[in-house]
């Protein structure tokens, strides 16, 4: 008899997979300046390309948390359906077309105007829709409790859901933000970031998995 | 004495890396449009450039049942022999070429004309190449039970390969198709996924494995 | 304390990585002909580009061949010293520098001419090195035994080291043929992997590892 | 309950996965000249473009050595908790920012003058950020020794952090070097790799955890 937890494995190893290559492939959009002759030149050229370096490092932090709360939620799945199957590669489609916004945001949020704009609501429609797909992820398997490890209470994956329904709120704001400043829009993807993952409402995205096996370990060493 | 799953999940985990690559390279097929000074003219941009986005969602879930599809047999397979490892090496390199007909699908079929036609035909045929690479691996399996998980029946097997031919048809006649319309392969290519993917047949490519293994999990919880 | 085990596993997934990611970014160097307003020109703009298609489909094959080879020579190895570290990251250093050589023979074979030659000579160096490489990590093996697997006979290593010099003398003497013709270079790459894979010295670079595993199975099965 | 130590292996395989496409990546940057009609001009506009190719094998052998440092560093590691998570993921966004440095270097260094410099400058800047992330790692796991395997001493953790220390003051220094010599930065850079792999210090960034496992393996080999 095979064992569920292999599905859960191999999807999750796919995943991860598909996440790493985005996350590493945003770093093509970065190109080198051709600066001719100009000697010195190089380094106001590398300046004057200041989006593609925030966008580089928003989106790498984006994902990042993105698969930090992936991993969240796969620790506490013990088997895997079809419909999550499907839902989880939706995820991954999305996921993997943010190398797209990343270059467009990049190439026109330094331009300002309604192309800058554009641009930013379509980072942030994304994002939205990344959202969303956690959100109906959390609510199959609300729906569907047999799919998650022993253990876990209805209670615990309703917040789960809500913490989700947050995330989608902020990043909808977001797309009505781009048409007031796209350039503010950074800013509150990185302050966004830094409050899912420091802030006092961390758990929305990355759950306590990690420190609770860090605690495990410490009881497992004081033993 | 070396366990023979050593093989397989080396294999399936270098199959998955190629598929977890090629899925996500697909996106670097969609350029960021150059709109020059036109202001608001990046929206219009990209609604012209629709078949890029288009191309990219398809090929996105056409791979990712391509991927189902592949863990699912390798979830009844126990040893690889030398000839299903050449076999499945071959599928990669048909599934790692996917990007190319998709990017050229994205270019040309907005032109329509004979050359949207070849563009989509040539889409259509690799597909085509890649469901007889799935008939042939059924095919080599149904011929060596012994690679097969105990349990298997012969009959179970013969229905996979079955399966594997009506992909292989479906895709060969969308070769016919892309003569008629090449946009309407687009719309068939998306349609053969969710049939693939929700329809009532949709064993043929997805097993139901991941079902099983829910189905056991919920059995284990229930005990 | 911990199994040396890990050590190889996890040298073995990060070598499977930079392997499957170089045979998958080989499709990048297809390029998208751009046909303007020629109808029907793209099928004929295609047939002219035929090197990139060979030269992807024989990169394919032969970082495939070289997989296998990995994969059976790291079934064989139970712990993995600095040296062979190194001689390790070497080996993927070239492996993932193939996508660079294969793209320079597509570009340049059709034009023929001295150019044509220089760049197959790359090829085959670049293949040499890398023959070169595996037989350095084979000659390493068989001076420090207590890193392969209990069971290996002195014997059958000094075998594997003469097969890998094989193969850098086939790839060497490929370095001179360039210049011959840059075209039956092609035909030369080919028919090595063919020969390789199913010839019957075929046990050069791809162990039978596979086929005990397969011979176990159906011996597990029997009883 | 679950085993703290899968926090841990899907880290390991996410940031495995990060390096092992960076690595790859690498090779994107080298291009294939064009020559034209220029029978024979190939030869002489690949040795033009030598800074690609040994930018290239620099990159290659840094990123690599990084990965056998992160690789030992986890070996260590029974746990992980949220801050290690995020310092690992900055870790990683500066790594998969590799590629942009190395393209860079490789388009500048061969013009000279001060964007030669800049460039290599940029380059050891973004090494210096790496080593000071493995600083800050060290550092982390110094002050939270339960994240640690049982059995490591306060005093082998300090010596981690030291030899992480050298790492960052040499790499501080050639962002200086840079603006006496850019093809300098290429030796040292060449050098400290060597260094760091092969000479005497080499435990800075290379623990011996290979050897001991080879040791042990020997061991019970002997049994």
């Amino acid at each position: 008899v095979r064992r569920p937890a292999g599905t859960t494995e191999r999807l999750e190893a796919f995943s991860d997979g598909v996440i790493a290559i985005a996350i590493t492939l945003l770093v093509l959009q970065i190109r080198v300046p051709d600066v001719g002759g100009d000697d010195g030149g190089l380094f106001s050229a590398l300046l004057d390309d200041w989006p593609s370096f925030v966008a580089y490092a928003v989106s790498f932090i984006v994902i990042g948390i993105m698969w930090v709360s992936h991993h969240s939620m796969f620790e506490r799945i013990a088997a895997v359906d079809r419909t999550l199957q499907f839902i989880n590669l939706f995820l991954l489609l999305c996921i993997a077309f943010l190398p797209f916004p990343t270059a467009l945001l990049a190439d026109y949020v330094g331009e300002g105007g309604i192309n800058a704009s554009i641009a930013a609501a379509i980072y942030s429609a994304t994002m939205t829709v990344i959202g969303l797909t956690f959100s109906a992820m959390w609510v199959h398997l609300y729906r569907h409790m047999e799919l998650l490890v022993p253990g876990l209470t209805r209670d615990r994956v309703r917040q789960s859901c809500k913490r989700s329904f947050l995330g989608v709120g902020v990043y909808a704001a977001s797309i009505g933000l781009a048409f007031l400043s796209a350039q503010a829009c950074f800013l509150v993807y990185a302050l966004v970031s830094i409050y899912f993952a420091w802030g006092p409402s961390s758990r929305i995205l990355i759950t306590d998995a990690g420190q609770e096996a860090a605690e495990e370990a410490a009881d497992e060493a004081a033993r």
